[in-house]
């Protein structure tokens, strides 16, 4: 049986897997789409594809895999050149969101990680890290509709899943982050971003992923791999 | 007096300035180059051009300023569109030379920052985490002189600093990580890359170079800023 053009290893709840996958659907890409059972176990499939990282998501293209999220989309916006245009074609622009994008990346997901898997102190410092760093981020978005401008683009996407993942983190652990007293213009955009009709079709089921932020919550304060 | 069209600050052994210095010398793009008393001070010039991380590099191109060496270089060779080539072509080839840089800075920097201001046995784990990656990332260089193939390209110029700096921290820490027994193909690269005359002519002397990563050693066991 012939291997599918477009494969996407991934993991339902994973926001990194579904920043790929909105930027295929953007672009109309048929895809297969294999599902990992992370963090418990990892296919020998998806070893082999990405032996550098063992990370999803992993794209492969005929037969040949990619890695890392940020680079599926350029390579994707490269390849299939046709239909939506998913980085800025002014290469000034194109920096900035790479810029931001990279930013984000560095300072908020790092924070982030703190915040979901300590207490205390420590927990403490990452909050206010975070809100530091959305309420910077933000600036990126001032007199915009969407990072991209009237439509949605990169840096959107790479960033779309604060949007969805966000409140469930801030839920999960009871502080609040982006809110209309520290990042109005970004709490605005969540909204608006979670309306965009790609978007809101590729989103894992709230309650499920409400759930296992919560089990996966009491798994990293126990230890757990 | 009107501003040169490109002026980056940068500092005169930082890594990362070098990075972007490689790049403008590769296409032959004159600048203005404006050296920060990095990590002592900052300018209010660069505090106003990079609000956001005000760390240097800093491009500044007829007045709009980028920072990010990755995303500068990105950013030169798709502004100088003429003359020498530095990202690749193809999608796939460009894809995975983002995934290299993306993965030693991500991996190798942080290790090396570890083993450059720690001591024990925090240092002994990062240098075994740091021989892992080099060994991990000469896969890139099998069967070819350069990681961009004949000629240098973005990835040569990503973990070019290596080539030069390592040594110089190998020998201020007194440990060994790049050698023939653990990335020999790396090891000789780095030979051939220092050789390279635009790469040779951008290089900060050795023996200032060198004591003054004794000197900054023994601020970072100090915890000096």
């Amino acid at each position: 049986m012939a291997d599918k053009e477009v494969r996407l290893f991934g993991m339902w709840a994973s926001p990194f897997t579904k920043r790929v996958e909105w930027a295929l659907k953007l672009k109309g890409i048929e895809y297969e789409y294999v599902n990992e059972s992370i963090p418990f176990s990892k296919s020998e499939e998806l070893l082999r594809l990405n032996p550098v990282t063992k990370k999803i998501p992993v794209l492969v293209h005929n037969g040949k895999p990619l890695a890392e999220s940020l680079v599926i989309i350029e390579y994707i916006d490269e390849t299939w050149k046709e239909g939506y245009s998913i980085m800025p074609k002014d290469p000034y622009d194109l920096a900035q969101a790479r810029f931001w994008a990279k930013f984000a990346d560095d300072k908020g997901t790092m924070s982030l990680l703190h915040v979901f898997s300590k207490e205390g102190e420590v927990q403490q410092k990452a909050v206010e890290e975070a809100r530091e760093v959305f309420k910077t981020l933000e600036q990126a978005l001032e007199g915009k509709k969407f990072f991209g401008g009237d439509c949605i683009n990169y840096l959107d996407l790479a960033i779309g899943w604060y949007a969805f993942w966000l409140p469930i983190i801030e839920e999960t652990v009871n502080v609040s982050m982006v809110d209309d007293a520290n990042a109005p213009l970004l709490k605005a955009w969540f909204g608006r971003f979670l309306e965009v009709d790609v978007i809101k079709s590729i989103l894992p089921p709230r309650d499920k992923t409400s759930e296992m932020s919560k089990i996966r919550r009491n798994q990293l304060l126990s230890n757990m791999p």
